[in-house]
């Protein structure tokens, strides 16, 4: 088993059909699906696709943004993420969970909504057999994207709920730095629902988000990081997620056997 | 007693005279000197400017690097630096610890060193009663600046020392994400050394290192922050330390007045 798993944010610029034929024609067996071109071609026809060509789908990429204004408008968008990732069979759901609300300094606050979105959020999962992973953001997306800015905080979260329904993410170019690091991977064992590698490169690209490097280019040692994960039990697949202008102006047959390269040379055991 | 203190990068273009008679002007009483600017006026000339004036001198800026290649080279600079510190008698030596070292992916080792070079000067210093400020720096820094990544692991490695002489340095700027920041600045009760002030601004800045906003520009709840380390017993000087390109495009004469009144709104209890 080939445990790589294209994300398809790192082919940014192609179509679903054209994810999946990139993956088969590089022997890749899993994919991570994003939802605005699983929307694209439709939730039904994307699942066809993605079980024709043998596809596992890693992850469902992604429900979350809880500290919206419109907690009705926050619910029912998740519960179509859930519903989605249900029709794909995905290993879970991803949740970047949102960052301060419009003109609020009240990081606290932002904290308490998404524990309380997420419990109304959880049993609806729970139902649909779909396994919510917490996504712990770098520090650096705090007050924009994410509020949950540790692997240790989101792990507090997650205790809260049956592992088979609120796992957590494991992304290296979010919790590479953490000081805390070995002992809240060790402690996350049996929540693993999603381990996701990218590099952090030097110096940060003027568009934060797009920041990620392949693996090789930037600071993170991805054996130790990957040797965690497996110390903690997590067999699944390891997704590579990329958020990269200069990937995304190059053809998916130029970057998919590069990353195929990359993960490799620094991940593979 | 003004609890303002000025930090010279503020007004990063000002010589030390000029930002001595800035803070005279505004009815600043204290001064964080960077080492640059000091030296170009020559440090026993700075330390009489500093004390005709009657200022405090809140911190030197800075020493550390600790990670560099060349053991001896790093530490005959921070010895130096101490120098420095006493000559002004500066209240401590803010110390950014060194990123990981050049084509290194061994963040472990990178902390273990920092550790080790620590162990080497502390002894300098306290022998002529300099205090250390240990600053953990925002994780976006870590593998260029500071591999101290939050308040917590700060303080793991300055309670192996006297806190007379090694303490931590509280800037909002880095550890305002933290989730557990209440219970750190709680822990650091005796150990701060240093609390500087500075927003956090969305956009980010393409330069992350000039990503520092004026107080009241960004998400930080300065209040909540200034309000846990008074808690701490900390009641030493507030420097506004703001790395930021607009800034230093405008005239000391404005950018002091400003940072006074923005102290006043968001920090002052």
């Amino acid at each position: 088993m080939n445990r790589l798993s294209l994300n398809q944010k790192t082919i940014d610029t192609s179509t679903l059909p054209e994810a999946v034929a990139a993956c088969v024609a590089a022997g890749i067996e899993s994919i991570g699906v994003w939802r605005e071109p699983l929307a694209s071609v439709g939730v039904e026809r994307g699942a066809e696709l993605i079980a024709q060509a043998g596809l596992r789908v890693s992850s469902l990429c992604r429900g979350g943004f809880f500290t919206g204004p419109d907690r009705a408008a926050v619910l029912a968008d998740n519960r179509g993420a859930v519903d989605e990732a249900a029709a794909l069979g995905a290993d879970c759901l991803v949740l970047v969970v949102g960052g301060l609300p419009d003109g609020s300094r009240d990081l606290p606050g932002a904290r308490a909504v998404v524990a309380e979105v997420l419990g109304e959020l959880a049993p609806y999962a729970a139902e649909r057999s779909v396994r919510l992973a917490l996504e712990p953001m770098h520090p650096i997306y705090c007050a924009d994207r994410g509020v949950l800015s540790t692997l240790g905080q989101a792990l507090d979260l997650a205790e809260r709920f049956d592992p088979g329904v609120v796992g957590v993410v494991v992304d290296t170019f979010h919790v590479w730095w953490d000081p805390d690091l070995e002992r809240q991977i060790d402690r996350a064992a049996g929540r693993i629902a999603s381990f996701q590698v990218c590099d952090w490169i030097t110096p940060l690209p003027a568009d934060t988000l797009l920041a990620r490097g392949v693996m090789g280019d930037g600071h993170i040692d991805f054996r130790h990081i990957a040797g965690l994960v497996a110390k903690a039990g997590y067999t699944g697949d390891v997704e590579v997620e990329i958020f990269n202008a200069d990937l995304w102006a190059q053809p998916a047959g130029v970057v998919v056997p590069l990353i195929a390269e990359r993960f490799a040379a620094t991940c593979a055991s």
